[in-house]
C-alpha cells in the first residue's frame, strides 16, 4: 500500500462554513475517484496549540494510483475551489506501508 | 477512534543514520505504550517535491489514550534524542474518526 498524509492550515478568516465545505467536497472523492482504497479526513479536535486545521490520510493500492488522485480534475476542482481560498500552510508525506 | 498525525521535516545536515534511527526508535513504542492500537510511521518516498521528510499516523481508543502516548516518557525520550536534534519543522493535527 502507499500513503498519502496531507495537513492543512486555514487562514485566520476561514469561515466555519468554508471549513465544513472542504470536508464535504473531499467526501465525495471516493465515490469520484477509484483508486481510493481508504480516505479519512478530519477537523483537528483543538486538543493542542500550534496545530494545523484539517488532515487527510489516504491509501492506494500504489505510487501511480495515488498519482492519479493527486492529478485528478475532481480533485484539483475542490483544492481550487475550496481549499486554496482559505489555505494559510500545508505540508504532505506519502510513505510505503 | 481518534487519530494523531504528525508530519516532520529534518534539517538539511541529517545523515541517513540519523533519519534511520527515528524510525528504528519510533518502531519500538507499541510495546511499550499498550495505548497505541494501530502505529504506521514511514520515510517520504520523494514522488514530490517540497514535501515534509516522514510521517506518522497513531490511532487509540481516545484522545485520552493519545494524551498518554504524547506525555510517555519512553516517547518524549526518542523525541528529545533523536528527533529535536535534526528538526526543522512540525506539522500535526488529531482528529476522531
Amino acid at each position: 500500500m502507499f500513503r498519502h498524509v496531507v495537513l492543512l492550515k486555514w487562514t485566520e478568516d476561514a469561515t466555519e462554513e468554508q471549513r465544513a465545505e472542504v470536508a464535504r467536497r473531499l467526501s465525495t472523492l471516493p465515490d469520484a475517484i477509484p483508486e481510493l482504497r481508504s480516505y479519512q479526513i478530519g477537523h483537528d479536535a483543538g486538543v493542542n496549540q500550534g496545530n494545523f486545521s484539517f488532515g487527510v490520510v489516504a491509501d492506494f493500492d500504489s505510487a501511480e494510483d495515488y498519482i492519479v488522485y493527486r492529478d485528478h480534475p475532481v480533485h484539483l476542482a475542490v483544492i481550487k475551489e475550496c481549499i486554496a481560498p482559505i489555505l494559510a500552510d500545508r505540508a504532505a508525506v506519502q510513505y510505503e506501508l
